[in-house]
């Protein structure tokens, strides 16, 4: 019913002269409105957005609704294809090392050199309807962005980087940017900056991480941090702030695509446009009792203080005591040399209370390895 | 209550100069009587027979049982090293892409090369008693093997083979030998050579692949094939028949290690060597009413015929009626040119009535990638 | 000046739906004649005979000649593609292991299977002018392989084997076929048919390993075989046998592109297909004093004895005596514990007087590693 | 002649239990005096300091010199033995990506955290002689370090924080440290420290970067940066500031070690300490007529703009003029479709006048690759 543009962007040449594209479906609603973005994938192994996206242009396709959306799945074609064994390793690039999601501008920090002037725009353009300061500021983003583009001409650029302009720069014009990614084995949450943490209750996620109003590398910062500094600035003049949402999703587990689940996860994603006013028709989902919450600081990572295989004793979701064994390691090499059988399994137990967000796909780690991650002082319906 | 000897192995120096060691467990029960031999983990992500070895061993120890028993868990100590990504690429070497289980000797083949000349074997021992007969055997299979290594000194051997022939030197003294891998994603099944079929049932395992009687690299078929070509010797003299029993396990899927699942691993092959004389106390375990039987000419592996990101419809263990979708693919590719968006998914469906044994591990594949390998023409408690 | 045809096959499909090409060029005379086929690059990091090509099709382009050339460069794109880390890792399948050269089709041992009935061929086909006998022999070839890969459709094919399918199925049509390969850190070399050691000699490489005329799993053997066993039957028969030739070319070292020394391969292929009748104007190029020959029983492989990092003594293309230190391997672990300073250094030595054609390309390596390979009992100007 | 001791520092499990250790050896000269710490192949590819330090612990065994070395070769097992295909994967973690060069402790940033209040310590320790001073100000960053580990227990630590926590610690004794690194194919350079950059012509090397006096992850700055602050600090106080330098050295190429090389290497550092009295007889090396020096901001990476095969037209230490061709690029997909054989060759040419220092160690790349590092601006004998 409604209209689907799609653009396939050539973005990366392989060594064998074979090119990688971008899609970028945009699909318009039959009244003006507002604009989300959806990308998913950005990491090679995290499927579930595809489904999730899949699930949501159904939706877009065959409702009514105001304004319109861009959605690019398998947003990063290299990442995808780096397979290692059966897996994927599209975590970080290949060659470099470098992780997919740290390469997004910091066009506030980097406001002189992209002479990107907040206070001037302010000024100049003071006198806008706020739709049309909107239209104006999302302008100047995209033109930042590309100006940035442009200076990198001559030596070139790579990969990560070229791959995060164009993202960012697509999303320039959105109201509303959600970057689908998963955990490893995990559950779902959220990626929350600290100031829409009243907004986030919307998508109705059971867990949230709260984040500083700061850029750390992430699409979501790179997104919300123009924003957030705007309506800062606005603040100070007693202007009217301007809606802006950006959040990062974890859909659960990274190397799997699951289409009945990508359906809840789409009503979800749904309710919170429709609260927003992109829907004709009220979309609706069944709302959960409880969302957790909890801040940055007080997520914890797990490292493996010793190398061996693992029984992952708790699940992601699970509420764990202080004390109680979240995961037993099993290692026989101590075994007939003062080690007898009955201690061969050494436990890995919870420093303090807290919920069990995700563990590591793999139960063969090495010493340091990244074994689970916690949420501690967590809040529930925050 | 029995005794544990370790041989701590050095197998293999890293460039760091560190050492790699095979850890080599033997419990000797308080009668003579067989000797079986259990490894564990020769690909590198197949982790749950370390599991199953943690728990035979505490019977092994604990209870009254006539023979002696060899563990090598962790047995592939270089295979279980190899991480890419959070996952172990452990499969083949990561400097040569050789599989790990391709590189045992094939001592009925290389009979001359080894002096190990089967017909004079016979004619010169014929007159010792059964035991001892078989006593001769094993040492004269362990010196063949000996004796291939020293051939090898002078320019060296590299990893895998030196592996494999330690694994099956050590194994040589055995009359029962287990070794214990895993599938990708899989249901628990066993590898068996057609002349033990009949014998296999003990192990009350749900699956089974009937392989030919013939060495195609693997170590069961290593173990197994010197003891059915000499049994085909012996019947044409019309004298006894020797016991010798060699199966690999396949104890679901790799990535995995489950304590609790492992405690029915070992029930299984504990009533397995029960039955075959073992324990003083007889071991029990709860008997399947189904056990599933098929031909390797029947054994079917699907190659993905796009690239994109799969739902897998079945489980491991599931069985499925011709043209039944057993996975649906999603990829985003063609949308927008031609292809609607009701048509992004793409079924794959059975060729044949089959049983779903394994997938991948991964929803997202290249075009011809393994996607799953089935069962037809299964046969039930044959 | 000559007809130029290019044929983009699409061959495989990415996760991320995009999808690699096989590039096919070929250049046909002004006057009919016999074929040749060039392919190169089929492991992903030998590189060279992408440059000879490039030299090569300049001369096809712009000289008379009779008959007709097809090129293949860039022969295996996924190969190409799969960097790890700033190298390329290329030699086998990331995710199967398997080495990219041993998926060709065994036509004579699989003639059954195949309806391939040489017997019935020349049979048939007795009567016909040598030149007519040889197309419908290069038709039966070709409709041999295309059957075969029509019966893999069912259930689909990996991609190592698709790609050799196809390679081979191209080169069916060939008089002369040339896959071009390289070396570690190597010399350049030729691997040569038994049967065809005294024509190799017109291509004036330097070093020579005669291998037997049987299928090992590579191209030259699969596609000289058909031909070799078709002349021992004509033979027989007292019929003329007919002429074809298949090498691989081994181009110095993997990982380079050297468009000069390009010019000094291609003048080396263009002087033996001038010596074939290809070019109106004859190609010379300066003859080598020497050319050294070993059969494949001779050509040795030696494995690291210890882990560490190495210093290569000696080049590709040394002569080396027995006793003679070839690399001196360092390593510090031992220091200190009563190993000396002046201790730390090992030699590794030859064992037998040799001729040293390749080493690793890495100097830090495991035990077990492959360091070099050598050819013993060398002979000059066979 | 000299004392040596050695620790076997046990720095690691593998997930098959065995262990990887870090060899730190330590010559002590028969007087005291200032102490020098050499630590090699931080990345697992960049060998050649092993072979320094090689040569370097000959000398000072061997000859008469106050202080103490300490020397760390092989510094980063977990990288020496990440092997991916036949080369060395070490610049980064096979699991996470992370730069095994960018996880030191930024003591200055962190100083509040760890408790080390400059401004007290010269306050508390002013009246001390400047020696004594020192190894109280080497004590206090030591025990900083150490605290910092010691607030890492509950949780565990990564291998690569570890690591760089260990080295740092073990390095706070020093008064001058050498990082030793390889550059991909390189020639040999310096990093240095603005504030040095007078000091470093004593290391008689052909190329100098000049990096801010800032802490940006790497070994050299987070060793200068608490004695650049505290000379800093001294300054303002009108006191006598303290002797300090650290630095990374590029020595050629990654992958490789040329024990005659080294001792070149060596000879030039040797010459170094001479100059700052470690030795009782005078340590000469022949001086180069030319050193070049350039500013970081200078140093400017290409990146390939097509994915191809390359023919590096320059080496490493090559002076290149603006728009002569540094490379030349291969690839055939654009061929017979509008481009013509003779356009198949893209040259990659010079933006301005510079000086190549390095290039990828591979042929082949992707778009977006980093083929070479050049400097721009640069001035000799500065």
């Amino acid at each position: 019913m409604n209209s689907l543009e799609k653009i396939g962007l050539p973005l990366h040449q392989n060594p064998s002269g074979d090119k990688l594209f971008l899609n970028i479906f945009t699909i318009r609603g039959n009244k003006t409105g507002e604009h989300v973005h959806f990308q998913a994938n950005v990491h090679g192994a995290e499927l579930q957005g595809n489904a999730v996206i899949y699930e949501l242009m159904k939706t877009f396709l065959n409702e009514e609704f105001s304004g319109s959306a861009t959605f690019i799945p398998q947003a990063n074609p290299l990442g995808l294809n780096q397979k290692s064994g059966t897996h994927t390793n599209g975590r970080f690039h290949a060659v470099t090392g470098n992780n997919f999601n740290r390469y997004y501008l910091d066009i506030v920090k980097n406001a002189e050199l992209l002479q990107f002037n907040l206070e001037k725009f302010v000024n100049d353009n003071g006198a806008l309807a706020p739709y049309q300061f909107r239209v104006q500021y999302k302008t100047a983003l995209e033109q930042a962005i590309a100006q940035y583009i442009l200076s990198t001409q001559n030596y070139g650029l790579p990969y990560e980087k070229k791959l995060a302009l164009i993202l960012q720069k697509t999303a320039a014009k959105a109201d509303y940017v959600f970057d689908l990614h998963t955990g490893p084995s995990a559950c779902r949450y959220v990626y929350c900056g600290e100031f829409m943490r009243h907004q986030v209750v919307d998508l109705n996620f059971p867990h949230h991480l709260i984040i500083p109003n700061e850029f750390a590398g992430a699409m979501d910062e790179a997104c919300f941090m123009p924003w957030f500094t705007l309506n800062k600035l606005l603040k100070e003049k007693n202007k009217a702030e301007m809606p802006f949402e950006s959040y990062t999703l974890e859909l659960g587990s990274e190397e799997t695509l699951n289409l009945s689940a990508a359906k809840q996860d789409s009503a979800n994603i749904l309710h919170f446009l429709s609260k927003r006013g992109f829907f004709t028709k009220e979309k609706t989902t069944e709302l959960l009792d409880k969302q957790y919450f909890c801040q940055l600081k007080d997520y914890k990572t797990y490292y493996s203080p010793y190398g061996g295989q693992i029984d992952y004793l708790k699940k992601p979701g699970d509420i764990i005591a202080k004390g109680e064994a979240i995961a037993t390691l099993l290692n026989f090499n101590e075994l007939g040399t003062g080690c007898e059988h009955h201690d061969l399994l050494k436990n890995i137990s919870a420093e303090k209370d807290c919920l069990l967000i995700n563990h590591s796909p793999s139960a063969n780690v090495m010493e340091g390895a990244e074994l689970f991650q916690v949420m501690e002082n967590v809040q529930c319906n925050f």
